[in-house]
């Protein structure tokens, strides 16, 4: 235990919990459910947001603002999506608040009820159908390929820092197509740009699978999935992508014509990854030191400590490692020299850990004077003296280094991690330990729900390009073609 | 009255809804006073967002979020702020629904009643300053620097798309500070920062100066503004900043350990703008034939339309083409071919005119044969024919000439209709007239709420470095040291 962090062995929740508030990510606030994102973990969505607008607008997105507000009704015309979300809203039912006329602060204005009530949105499907409806006449208009950066509101009941909370932020990608077969191409497309970034950016390796009837989108005919593994051996998933069907065209009437000219439903998808994404980073690669931050997405990737006696010392190591920070800079490279004179190096080395810098470096006098300098990865803790001169392009390939590694430990994990099970007796046994099982399933929801309710174990998914083969249902011993994957989730 | 624009001139109103609509800004939604921003609107709010944000960030801010919902009992503890805010919210009240159970869609649960109703933020002081309850102990945490990018809600009666909204996106930042000097120099700097924004992105010149008392942000000690003018002579209030005082840490008990080892009231500012700067930029530049944007700012910079018969004729012209695009992207312009062959290149201009591209270059095989090319720029409607070699360059020049060029004209017009009047009789007639009046003010709020109800002319800043003159003042003849500037406003 450092920093008065909990170990991950003793206390996996607690340690969660502690490497959010102790490094500075989110707190929470007087809000029931709402967190605070604190200035470091917003940096770290900054980059996610950068990276994945990125590749939204290189395959063709726009992004657009749609209102945050849903009338009440609009939510029960897609029958299946206010099953789905209309049991956990915040409704605004009044709009004005008045002096309380005993004097006590303000009341809601019984006299400025609303005609009909107003729900924050839970995800905008039905509001920006509504709006398609006048956007889309004919295939010409196609397809509408649009993206939203948002907050949502959920009542959830349980919440936990990033993982669930009653407000997050995230994107949602709305699209709009003349066929069926281009509205899956797209939702396909989507969760590919979602494992790309996971894998690349995240360091995170993903499943890519569909989820089962059970656990789709309310108001989808698929819903596809990224579902990673943590270091406790539980499952979280990660985004999502939907094929809607016709299903929000016809709630909300909304018909093209097409080339032939005949009237037809326009087909969608919709695709989502939210704040959530900033609490899987966390235990996807955090250590009991604290935050372990891929490379690619960490706020500040190199920090330079000069360890100093006397002001002229430090004046000295600046001026030394000046070039140094313009050179990594104009690589791109983002670098602090840490010049606080109140706090002692060893103070500060415990706090970029905690912070999970990727590269610190260090230099004393004796570094200063026979030109090295002493680099310490993240990662794996490890330090080496280097020659100064020319450590920029050192430091270029350690970060790389650093994003594969912590992938590649991610990924041994993961993969050591899941079993493929033959029996409900084994199943009983395996789901005790950390990790995911593969196992063949019949294909009925009652079989899944049953599983669940015994073990508290869920279907994550079906995943894509799953090998056929025939076997027995690992519940009900009735025919599989396939194994599934089956883990307890955040 | 081209492309079923009104008329500035026949109906200014009109016409400004005519460019959002028709030039693809914005939409009205189902919802009252909200609007849908779209994706062409929203690309301006992403450029003037990366502007800004890097401007904060280089002055040594940060970002982060905080929670849409407020408790109610949050707006009523600064005296104040509630006056201001109170009377305008959307209020939450319940966190569930319910199938009806007559079988028609879902209503509100009754038994899901919040206890203490939550408020969507109209700003975020209150929530904010509870929040840095926790986060400020001692000097040494100070000062604090933080932005957030949001949505607020404030339940407005008359709504104007984009001007103002009952939902709008903004940034609001919220700064503590250990002196009331620094707050003030911090106000101070971020009006700066507004103003150079105004200036050299929007090619919007603005008026600084500080608000009366009656018009300050409720709470503040001093509110500055930045104040342009429209083309019809209107004043829009584009940016505010705040000197808080002590009246927020007063009310959120936020005390801080001096160096010297007392307790006290941390010193605070706050400041924003909104999506109503892109109906400011509309108004201030556009002219009867649509938008016209200042290149800095343009989602789209050039645009190249080929006029061709033949696929092939569109194939040569594009390949020669090609290396232009190369060139102006590498210099960071942003360049679209227009390959459409369903639409002519007639209809193109129009279109892009109503876009407000700044450049258009078009190409047909004449210029092709003869290494011209023809480049209209979008503000003066000036069309020349160019040597196809070397127009790169020459694109880069005239760009930086548009958005000159634009700011000259929109500061030409405010300066010629900024009108010194010294007596009642001249102020009536003047302010029937567009424009600005600078006259003498006797510095009481029963003088200024007596010229609004009789004018509509409000008191729209007292200007900074503003000369100090004695004079009498124009409604009530008493002693005056400096003019103000009333106008009739947005």
């Amino acid at each position: 235990m450092a920093k008065d962090i909990a170990s991950r062995l003793n206390d996996y929740s607690q340690w969660y919990n502690d490497l959010v508030i102790k490094g500075g990510l989110a707190d929470y606030s007087s809000v029931r459910g709402c967190m605070v994102i604190k200035p470091y973990g917003y940096a770290i969505w900054e980059k996610m947001q950068a990276a994945l607008d990125k590749m939204f607008k290189d395959t063709g997105h726009v992004n657009a603002y749609f209102p945050l507000l849903i009338p009440k009704s609009f939510l029960s015309k897609e029958a299946s999506h206010v099953e789905g979300f209309a049991k956990e809203c915040a409704v605004v039912t009044h709009y004005r608040l008045v002096n309380d006329p005993n004097g006590k602060g303000v009341i809601v204005d019984p006299t400025a009820k609303l005609e009909e009530e107003l729900i924050i949105r839970p995800t905008s499907e039905t509001i920006i159908w509504n709006t398609y409806k006048n956007w889309i006449q004919s295939y010409r208009d196609l397809p509408l390929l649009i993206n939203q950066w948002a907050n949502v509101v959920r009542w959830e009941m349980r919440t936990r820092l990033f993982l669930r909370t009653a407000e997050f932020l995230w994107q949602e990608g709305h699209t709009a197509h003349a066929t069926a077969q281009e509205a899956v191409e797209e939702t396909e497309k989507m969760l590919d740009i979602y494992a790309q970034f996971a894998e690349q950016w995240m360091a995170m390796p993903v499943l890519r699978g569909k989820k089962t009837a059970n656990e789709r989108f309310a108001g989808a005919i698929d819903t596809y999935c990224i579902e990673a593994m943590m270091q406790d051996g539980q499952a979280l998933q990660a985004g999502t992508s939907h094929f809607l069907g016709q299903n929000f065209a016809k709630a909300f009437d909304v018909q093209f014509l097409t080339k032939e000219g005949k009237q037809e439903f326009v087909y969608a998808s919709s695709w989502g990854v939210s704040t959530r994404l900033i609490g899987a980073l966390i235990m996807d690669h955090s250590d009991d030191d604290g935050l372990v931050l891929p490379p690619n997405l960490a706020p500040l990737q190199v920090v330079i400590v000069p360890i100093f006696k006397t002001d002229e010392d430090m004046k000295k190591i600046f001026e030394k490692c000046e070039p140094l920070i313009r050179e990594l800079k104009a690589k791109g490279i983002s670098v602090k020299f840490d010049d606080d004179d109140t706090k002692r190096p060893g103070f500060k080395f415990a706090e970029y850990e905690l912070k999970g810098i990727p590269v610190r470096l260090a230099m004393g006098m004796r570094d200063y004077e026979g030109g090295t300098v002493e680099v310490a990865r993240r990662d794996t803790k490890e330090k080496s003296s280097q020659q100064f001169e020319g450590v920029a392009g050192y430091i270029e390939t350690l970060l790389a280094d650093i994003q594969k590694n912590i992938y590649n430990k991610a990924l041994a994990f993961r993969d050591a991690n899941i079993r493929e099970v033959n029996s409900w007796d084994e199943f009983l046994k395996q789901i005790e330990k950390p990790g995911f099982i593969s196992a063949h399933w019949d294909g009925t929801s009652e079989t899944e729900e049953k599983i669940k309710e015994l073990t508290k174990a869920t279907i994550r998914c079906i995943p894509i390009d799953n090998p056929q083969q025939d076997g027995a249902c690992v519940f009900s011993g009735n025919p599989s073609k396939e194994r599934v994957i089956f883990a307890r989730a955040y």
